[in-house]
């Protein structure tokens, strides 16, 4: 057995049974080792962003890691703004990384970098694995990292020595730390003080977005008087028809101050003290108001749910009965598209159970609202800024829950920077119907200009956040990678254009021109 | 004067005129000023490893930095490979990376990251501004550093406060240190080796490539009986009719072994020591045989013309006539595409002073002597190893050359990598006809997999290295991003679709199946 073999048997035996790949030559023994397993499943990408997007979707939607094959730093440095929004959305990944063999360093061939720094950036767990016979122990230490609550970024480096010399054998996976558990002296003074008449907002993030989390935290606050509230983006929120329907922070600074400046108290449930996207001159960093006193009933990694479940049982609230969202589905309007139409029409159209992706940006910020009467459906956003997240992670969930529809809704000026993952979505017959909000800018920018204090823009400026000089066609994008495609210019035609891509095999680009 | 502004008239002070931008909210004044600028030439690209790429072919092509202008770590990170090749090239860069406001980062907002860990993986120098009155000089040192020879990548970090805050003006840059001149202590021992009869090779990189290096070399070697080889890969070669016929180094590490078996002493110009690119089991790392002398007359940052120009000197034969390869075209072969077919049709296709960008990998191993007789030429190679260099390359040489037609030869493997590249050529009316050899799978790694001992690799194994579930359809691709496209399955249908790729007005995209 040879280390790259006692790998592979290590991820199966530690639960990782989906490799998202996009080998170079030191990950050859690595790729004849995955071809002698065939409990591992392989999806190749043609753009390494596109493979650990792609694992964060699994991610995401089944709680565990896939493993991702890079070849070489600049391979790693191809996938690293997906990995950093998985970082950013306490994702499990667990990424190996080619490197030139041990020996074969100090040669400096072209391909040779710092793999470690770049690594380090992005991950919370970095090792170079020195040796064949620790190939398999160190696997184990990557996912027993990658695994530990909320999720982590565990990334090993694998010399092609190290996948081609003698191993011992696999090794095995311990469990992770169990998270911890709040107790009494977190829990006691904020469920006194929910008991009092002060303005609250339960501030809700991660596992708290759960259906079971949710409903423990409609309960405590219908109890309490007090208020839910999502982070302004979430790694995944359980939503729609049967769901407790709960709004999130609004992206712009001005917005997001207004929304909390009723509130004298703040309970951190799995969320982060909120803080604006990027500064902007003269306004705050923080968003919460300074009169707001913060509380932390449960940090990202703690056991969020037990925190909620031992917070309702203070409360005496575990089995109150509540409200959650009833089905409606606006009529499809009719006229040409813009932010308000396609919101309708995605609210209408989104199938039962299915799996919505958003990285629709401006466009997309309308979504939310109409779409809580939807038939109940999984919200996965970008999380971590770094646009050209959509359509990898559209292809990893779908990965994940074959079953699933899933409805990618995707910005033009983002989905360009991943345009590779229609590829894997058709070479893997993925249900995944994407629409293209095709605005022909990066319409973000030019309210993000007016926000950092530039008046009047000149031509040139422009030109720099205007898209259509050429027009991005994206039906012929994505008939050249295999997947089929159409337009739709208003209302009408976009809902038999989304019905039509669920009923196709494979996956279905629908071009919404606004 | 804000700082972002005095950042823009550093760089037109300091000769840096052309800046490729993908821009985000963090670089908003960044884009204001330039806008305000009419120096200033913008390029747009759609995502950074084009920005990154294209700013490798503009500075191959005029021998001094193109600024890039990048988003965050993540933007960065997007980037990073093409910064990795254009660092193995030793390309001149200067980018500019936009980052947090300084008091935000403590905020940790979503885009946060250590900008400077993953800069410094691929950077020679490094610096974070700290204040807008600094960003001008800082900006004025990055551009002396990046005119360093033999020219290096320079990363500036700009926080958004820097870019909004009061500066003092613009700086000046400094000129950089001139190239060390090899002196006689160095030169005389080599070239009384030379005067030795023992069978040599003189090794060329960098600026022995150029027509007057070429000669000079060529001069040498006639007057010493040694040959001349370039390195496997390089950032440019002048070729064609008029120059100096120079083979390079096999990839093939056998096939490089065998070329330098012969030879009992190796004079490096410009170049490096040769080594394997990858590490394969049983085979050496160095390719320099055990009993060849190694000389160094000249590293990449010496003052490599004048080095020699000192020992062409030395030997008495600076004004010696050499012989220079004649113009022949071979005529276009009928018959169904395959890489001799192919090489042949390129041969007679190349337009006088044309530039040829080669990223066509395992299509392209034949192309080099079939192209010795074709019209003048500039020969631009992938240099890092990190594919999806090819199609932004040819853009930024391009923009660089606005005469000088662009042939760019691209495998679809690699090509996928980065092919927004097309739409920056399209939005610019650049004059480049690209063809993809379209073999449908990963090729050079069916053979690096036999390479390093992998024996009857796997469906699934194959599977991860074979592109034709779905077949891409390159003219589709092409016409999405707003440029046009044939396709062409023979040899008489490439030579006629190549010419009409240059007859068209603005990129033209063939699809070579073979």
């Amino acid at each position: 057995m040879n280390g790259a073999e006692s790998l592979v048997k290590t991820l199966l035996g530690g639960g990782v049974d989906v490799c998202f790949t996009n080998p170079g030559t030191s990950e050859m023994h690595f790729v004849a080792a995955l071809d002698a397993h065939a409990d591992m499943r392989c999806v190749l990408g043609l753009q390494e962003n596109i493979v650990t997007g792609a694992a964060d979707g699994y991610a995401r939607m089944t709680g565990k890691p896939a493993a991702t094959l890079l070849h070489c730093g600049p391979g790693l440095g191809n996938g690293f703004a997906n990995i950093h929004n998985a970082r950013r959305s306490d994702t499990p990944m667990v990424n190996i990384v080619g490197d030139q063999a041990t020996y074969h360093r100090e040669y400096d061939a072209p391909l040779t970098t710092d793999v470690e720094a770049i690594a380090g950036a992005t991950s919370h767990w970095v090792r170079d694995c020195i040796s064949s016979k620790r190939v398999a122990s160190d696997a184990a230490d990557a996912i027993r990292e990658a695994n530990t609550a909320p999720g982590r970024i565990a990334t090993l480096i694998l010399p092609a020595d190290t996948a081609w010399g003698a191993a011992n054998g696999p090794a095995e996976t311990e469990a992770p730390p169990p998270p911890p558990l709040p107790d009494g002296r977190t829990i006691n003074p904020i469920a006194k003080m929910l008991k009092g008449d002060e303005p609250t907002v339960l501030f809700l993030g991660g596992a708290a977005l759960t259906v079971e989390g949710l409903e423990m935290a409609a309960r405590i606050a219908q109890a309490t008087g007090s208020q839910l509230l999502a982070q302004m983006s979430n790694a995944r929120v359980e939503r729609g028809a049967g769901r407790v329907p709960v709004d999130r922070l609004p992206y712009p600074v001005d917005k997001a101050l207004e929304r909390l400046a009723p509130y004298r108290h703040m309970v951190l449930i799995g969320a982060k003290d909120p803080v604006a996207f990027f500064a902007y001159p003269g306004k705050p960093s923080a968003l919460r108001p300074k009169g707001c006193k913060l509380h932390s009933l449960a940090q990202p990694g703690d056991d969020v749910l037990g925190a909620l479940e031992a917070l309702a049982d203070q409360l005496g609230v575990t089995d109150d009965p509540i409200t959650t969202a009833g089905l409606h589905q606006p009529p499809v309007p009719a006229g040409p598209l813009d932010p308000d139409v396609i919101a309708a029409v995605v609210a209408s159209a989104i199938p039962e159970n299915a799996i919505v992706v958003d990285e629709a940006i401006t466009t997309g910020r309308a979504f939310f609202p109409p779409t809580f009467h939807s038939e109940p459906h999984s919200w996965l956003q970008i999380n971590g800024g770094a646009i050209g997240i959509g359509m990898p992670l559209a292809a990893g969930a779908a990965i994940a829950c074959p079953d699933r529809p899933v409805l990618s809704l995707e910005a033009d000026g983002s989905g360009m920077y991943t345009p590779q993952a229609l590829w894997t979505q058709a070479r893997e017959g993925l249900n995944v119907t994407t629409v293209v909000f095709s605005n022909r800018s990066y319409q973000i920018l030019l309210g993000e200009m007016a926000g950092v204090g530039v008046e009047n823009p000149g031509p040139k400026a422009l030109d720099m956040l205007e898209l259509d000089r050429p027009a991005l066609d994206w039906p012929s994008l994505a008939r050249g990678m295999g997947a089929e495609a159409g337009l739709a210019e208003d209302g009408e035609t976009l809902a038999r254009e989304i019905d039509r891509g669920f009923a196709c095999e494979g996956p279905y680009v629908i071009e919404a021109r606004l």
